[in-house]
């Protein structure tokens, strides 16, 4: 059994940085944020506790950890000083190649020889990722879903020349922080998450743009439709269960005809060009004009309900 | 504002059939079920109360009314006695365009004047399901997911000659039942579920037959992953809130190229031949083998927590 960390970095204060900042954080490690903009800085100084506060109401952390000054938070001053000593470096920058290849250039010249070094990307392959770092039997993708510090799953992507000892810590981390790291067999791009909603997105998209269905019918039609049935099962499982004792192999039978006639006639398109985007963003912001904080607010409230009323479901 | 029905005819006792019989029962109306398959009537005499038991379990039908025999659910000796003097007939049976036409034709020759007729077809088009029908104005698409007592989203798919009447009568009846309809502005086949989840599918048999994943990982992966983000908002709400003030907008100008390059590279297949089915059973059933009955109850588990929870956000 790996250590705890004694010392995370977190490179990048946006949503993703403060999400990680918070969960570890909240786990009473020691975490230094660092982003080179100050005013990512200031509203992370108060992002982060507001996300810790949603951690303990979730029961995830120590009742008033916040409010007595429990936090660990550090604002590191530098890339050097944030990275120096720390056993778990974790780069949550904005998705750009180049900035992410520099970056871990940059960590690889002044982390710990023993720290391990993960990439937020939500689809780049590890290799490309990782491509200027000599170490990298320590480098691996551990992608996190938005609100890193609520949604469970973490998707771990290593490269060819990931170490397995690297996989595992991440691995032993990632559950110590109440995760569920999945390993990916092989990387690809995209990874499995970002396929998965690349392929339901274009779709969505699809059906507004040629008028099949308005924007917040669609959404409702997902999120109290087939977004329940697969919070609680996964795709694979519900149509294993869909068909009696048959399993996936009487589901076949029966509805392989109908899914093989929708294959052909999805969504095909590559790119969604500006006249597309223009409708797209014009559809989506009529549906839910002047209500978006008290929209963040409803999903917050449901996403959280669902987290709990699961936790409880686990251990009952 | 429409009366209540006075009487539901469900035809066909499969899963479908029975779930809307336990639904429309446990409201306390009454229904009469009919299937030409003596044994999926025995079995629908038992899986029917069963259902309405867990519809108490959730609160959403009266205490001890299943075992106060509270539950007026009729067996059907035919189609004729079944349909007549309905309010409301409900098609449930296989989806086999054929069979459906001809039972659409006979109901036509016995469903009182008034009667609304509805179809729970997956994702045939209304215009080819009801083509046999003289009075198309009274006949739609009202598509439930499985079960259909628990998931409340309905698809409602209006034909080109549906009455408006007819829509609203069907929304009314669903709102009483505590269903979510949502109406396509225009009929496509596999409607809006359909074509999601085929594009999901689709994707998750692609990463477990190129080996990327699991099975079981890429089910843990999804229903605690962006199943969750899904079931809390919705695909394009999601992405809406995804990237602070900025809206979809910004969302786009930051993650439409990452999204641009995975859908140039999913799968594009239509057919699943024949010894890809094999595979794909192969490690469904590898994954899951003897652990069916205690999967299926712990999805009935967190699907009913997730309900409830759900529930009682919309009520805080």
């Amino acid at each position: 059994m790996t250590p705890l960390p004694q010392k995370i970095a977190v490179i990048g204060a946006g949503d993703i940085g403060c999400g990680w900042a918070a969960l570890c954080a909240a786990a009473g490690w020691p975490v230094t944020l660092f982003d080179a903009s100050s005013r990512s800085m200031e509203r992370a100084a108060i992002d982060v506790p507001r996300r810790a506060r949603a951690l303990v109401a979730l029961g995830h952390a120590t009742e008033g950890m916040v409010e007595r000054g429990l936090l660990e938070l550090h604002q590191g001053r530098s890339l050097l000083q944030t990275v120096q000593g720390a056993d778990w470096v974790i780069e949550a920058i904005h998705e750009d190649l180049g900035a992410k290849q520099k970056l871990f250039h940059a960590i690889e010249e002044v982390a710990a020889p023993e720290a391990l070094v993960t990439s937020s990307s939500s689809g780049i392959p590890p290799t490309e990722l990782f491509s200027r770092c000599r170490r990298q039997d320590r480098c691996l993708v551990a992608h996190p879903l938005n609100p890193p510090q609520l949604i469970p799953l973490v998707e771990l992507v290593p490269g060819a020349r990931t170490a397995v000892a690297s996989v595992t810590r991440a691995q032993e981390y990632l559950r110590a922080l109440g995760r569920m790291p999945i390993v990916l067999k092989k990387p690809v791009p995209g990874y499995v998450v970002g396929r998965i909603a690349a392929a339901v997105w274009r779709e969505c998209i699809d059906l507004v743009l040629t008028d099949v269905i308005a924007v917040d019918d669609l959404d409702r039609a997902v999120s109290l439709g087939p977004a329940l049935g697969w919070a609680a099962a996964g795709p694979h499982l519900t149509y294993h269960l869909a068909a009696g004792d048959g399993g996936v192999n009487a589901f076949l039978q029966h509805l392989l005809a109908s899914f093989e006639g929708w294959w052909g006639q999805l969504a095909t398109w590559q790119r969604l060009e500006p006249e597309q985007q223009r409708a797209l963003t014009h559809e989506v912001e009529r549906a839910y004009k002047g209500k978006v904080e008290e929209l963040r607010e409803a999903r917050d409230r449901r996403l959280s309900a669902i987290l709990r009323a699961l936790e409880q479901t686990r251990t009952t």
